[in-house]
């Protein structure tokens, strides 16, 4: 087992007693779920060959995507079929790493596993190492060992405990460097980065390195972001998303739903001021309103004002007596008088070490319900609302983030990771494992790999050409949005809401994906 | 069936229709719910008779609850034993009612389907009226009556759906001869009270008045809480804690957990940044730390500074120079400067309708983060804390309030239910309907009716003798609590957590209750 110092062998054995010890204190679901077996697609389950596509262009700007990878670009995607023997050299034993990067996402540990699991079958002899912490592990060198017996505690389990995750990231000449030194240390054959867009992006600039630096290692990349923002028709969902989806659903289930989107600040409030007024009339006094997190990006004349704002306290300061406010525009000034006292002072207290206002820590649900509470107000005045009104705020954040996986996500990871394995072991790299076909059962799958560079734009960062895996963001024509605003406005007036309890392992409902998947991939949904 | 106006019988007939209606949007997981048929205790099964107690006497002040309960007080408690045939009528059919009293809490719908069944099963033709909205309900005699085909959607589901509740108190001569008109006009044998300790007391009175006005219905009480405060021997648990825990746990499960509980603001800030810097020495740069949410009452220095506050700022208010922070005494003084400025707004600007502060609006948890960084900064000025800290605070609400009903608490309020049939078919008043033995199979659950007198002691209120189910607290000298000091050391630094994943319906550890329960009854527990 190679590690990089004395130290670090110490620190592997602990992290190895650890595993072991700490399955004696998993819960009754957790050590019931250990020994679930995910299903995998039936091209996995035999033999299989590569079929090749044509070649691949680009998402955006090609010439610009060649320019930036001219070894990789153009590679064929691939698929895997059927095949009456074994494709791959069957005497290789592979040396391959594997490493978990950015925020966690469940079901990851199912990648490692099923990753794990195809070397094991196809490659007896195999060694595995996880690079620990992110990619920072990829710069230090700092790995452990995944064997069999380190591996078991951790299958089918939430987080990214087995090896942990970072956020850190490979740029710099001198970083990339020291990643061609850990893999030649290590003497690696491939390297499997399990991550989201960025990470993703990441992986290919690292494969195009090794390919350029004549450096052996092949590098693979895994689809992960609870946010279902990477995607494409070839890659139909990250894994971790139908898990958080249905935690978030419980947790919503179990306080009821009603939705809202709107343009400016005034008109979200008028219209679930409007929603409100309306549900009053018809006796219920009660509802909950769905508010994305990142609404404020999405407010101009808030990021106005917050500009504005910043350049008052940078240069003058506010003074005590409100003397200030005549710098600001009349839009901002009438903007910034509109809101509750206490979201005045947030904007006025709360600055960072550069002295920016924390547009994150603003509180946008409380924001509403304080000028949804004064626009009722204003209208009970008029004569124009008579109910009760008394918000409640909460934030859903990590508690989605970390729950265990679902039995889609466990098997969905399983055959990501055991396919990562096939395509590194028929000499694959620059592509991300994909898996389809997904609202068939997980037999019927289909699996394959993209090439990274596919899916790939170019943005202008700090004047040079940078380039990025596109964010999917919600399409308004898009299936799913498209069933959402047709019952938008009955939602928002009746008790339309379907409460989905908790997740669960067996039983008749166990296999069932999520909404939003289902809809993108034309499968029904009954509203 | 039997209503107070022509429009109350438009509203039950919308009701009915909206109940079969709403089938048709229920989740995968709701409709497997729906047929589960929750294992009833033996004694229940076949026939049963009555074993009496011996004379109650009160919790405290027994010849003070003797006056308040001069037709109830002493009667005994009772037990349910096999018998060869029925003990009861078995001609009679009952005219019964229910009501769900307070806050929600899961398995509620389960008591009204146990009590409906037992009905059915003993007394076939018998009518069950729910009082909709809470005791406002019995007051404004609005009612449905509850028939299979009505009941049988809300089977096993979580919330109080089938007839809402409400917070409303019979409190008045006037409100409790309304109580009486109702229950006279619907001509009731009987009338099940769900609800918490204050509901029960309230329970335990309607029965004495009814009793003493020689009103011939019936009370019996369910024992409803999530934040199990209300047991005693013969009431082991409400219902809903069970699912309240796990759904919690879950959610703390998914951003793991370490405790902490001191006496004074500075103590419990320093407890805690000790803790975070002994973990920062171990290389554990992140940990969870349980606020409970009551936390604030029990600092009797915040206290004392609230109060000052609300004088001042009922008298002369307070000037923008800080002149009025002269009138504080030195202590409270010295607390207000060392809070953290965003929480000094909180406490000067948000007032309730009579211009006191609003405690229960002052997030606690958000200055706790905000005193500790505070202290962490001064402590890495000397040297003690060279770590990052950075605080997320999340809040943990109304989210376990309204979740599907665990197993336990599915058949626990089942039986309850069927109990409280039973007890009322038996001619019982002024009894709680009490189930025990519950770390053993359900099929062997001891089931019977405690005096609600038994639970009782008297406070002074206004003035007044009033009557009290005491609150259980937290018993310091518990099985609970000495589990879990014996182990809050090695949790605040070691990484001791078990992730319980989501609440099962099916598999092999559905029927596991929670950890608190098992601890109180003497069960073992590894922790």
């Amino acid at each position: 087992m190679a590690v990089t110092s004395q130290a670090n062998a110490q620190e592997v054995a602990a992290v190895k007693k650890d595993a072991v010890r700490d399955k004696s204190v998993y819960s009754p679901v957790q050590l019931s779920r250990i020994d679930h077996t995910p299903t995998l697609p039936a091209v996995l389950q035999g033999n299989f060959k590569l079929n090749h596509g044509p070649p691949t262009t680009a998402a955006g700007q090609p010439e610009e995507i060649q320019k930036l990878f001219p070894c990789l670009y153009g590679q064929p995607s691939v698929q895997l079929v059927e095949s009456d023997a074994p494709t791959y050299n069957v005497d290789q034993k592979l040396k391959v790493g594997v490493v978990l990067s950015g925020g966690q996402a469940p079901g990851g540990h199912n990648v490692i596993a099923g990753f794990f699991d195809y070397l094991q079958t196809h490659a007896p002899g195999s060694v595995l190492y996880g690079f620990k912490g992110g990619p920072a592990g990829i710069m230090r060198n700092n790995v452990v060992e995944i064997t069999a017996d380190f591996l078991y505690p951790y299958r089918n389990q939430g987080g990214f405990d087995i090896i942990c995750s970072g956020r850190d990231k490979i740029e710099s000449p001198e970083q990339f460097q020291q990643a061609v030194d850990t893999v030649t240390k290590l003497d690696l054959d491939g390297l499997v980065v399990i991550g989201g867009d960025d990470s993703n992006t990441n992986a290919a600039l690292l494969g195009e390195h090794f390919r350029a630096k004549k450096v052996r290692t092949h590098v693979i990349g895994c689809p992960k972001t609870i946010d279902g923002d990477l995607k494409s028709p070839e890659v139909p969902i990250s894994f971790g998303f139908d898990t958080a989806c249905k935690i978030y659903a419980e947790m919503i289930g179990n306080i009821m739903e009603v939705n809202a989107q709107k343009k400016t600040l005034r008109q979200v409030t008028n219209s679930i001021a409007d929603i409100v007024c309306k549900r009053a009339v018809a006796g219920k006094q009660y509802g909950v309103v769905l508010i994305p997190e990142g609404l404020i990006d999405f407010i101009p004349e808030i990021q106005h004002l917050i500009s504005e704002l910043n350049d008052i306290l940078a240069s003058q300061g506010c003074d005590d007596h409100g003397h200030w406010k005549a710098t600001l525009k009349p839009s901002s000034r009438a903007l910034f008088d509109s809101l509750p006292h206490s979201i005045q002072e947030e904007l006025l207290l709360e600055r960072d070490p550069h002295g920016n206002v924390q547009v994150s820590r603003i509180e946008m649900e409380k924001m509403l319900i304080s000028m949804i509470e004064t626009e009722l107000n204003a209208r009970r005045h008029e004569g124009g609302y008579s109910g009760q009104f008394k918000g409640q705020a909460h934030f859903f954040g990590y508690e989605g983030r970390c729950g265990m996986p679902t039995n889609f996500d466990a098997t969905y990871c399983y055959a990501l990771g055991f396919a990562a394995g096939a395509l590194m072991h028929l000499g694959q790299t620059g592509l991300i494992a994909s898996v389809a076909n997904l609202t068939a059962p997980a037999a019927e799958w289909t699996v394959g790999g993209t090439a990274l560079t596919q899916l790939m734009d170019v943005e202008r960062r700090k004047g040079r050409n940078k380039p990025v895996i596109k964010k999917a963001m919600v399409e308004l024509g898009g299936a799913p949005f498209k069933k959402f605003a047709s019952v938008r406005d009955v939602w928002a007036v009746e008790d339309s809401y379907v409460s989905p309890g908790p997740i669960q392992f067996a039983g008749p409902t166990a296999d069932e994906t999520n909404f939003t998947l289902k809809l993108e991939l034309g499968a029904s949904v009954n509203l």
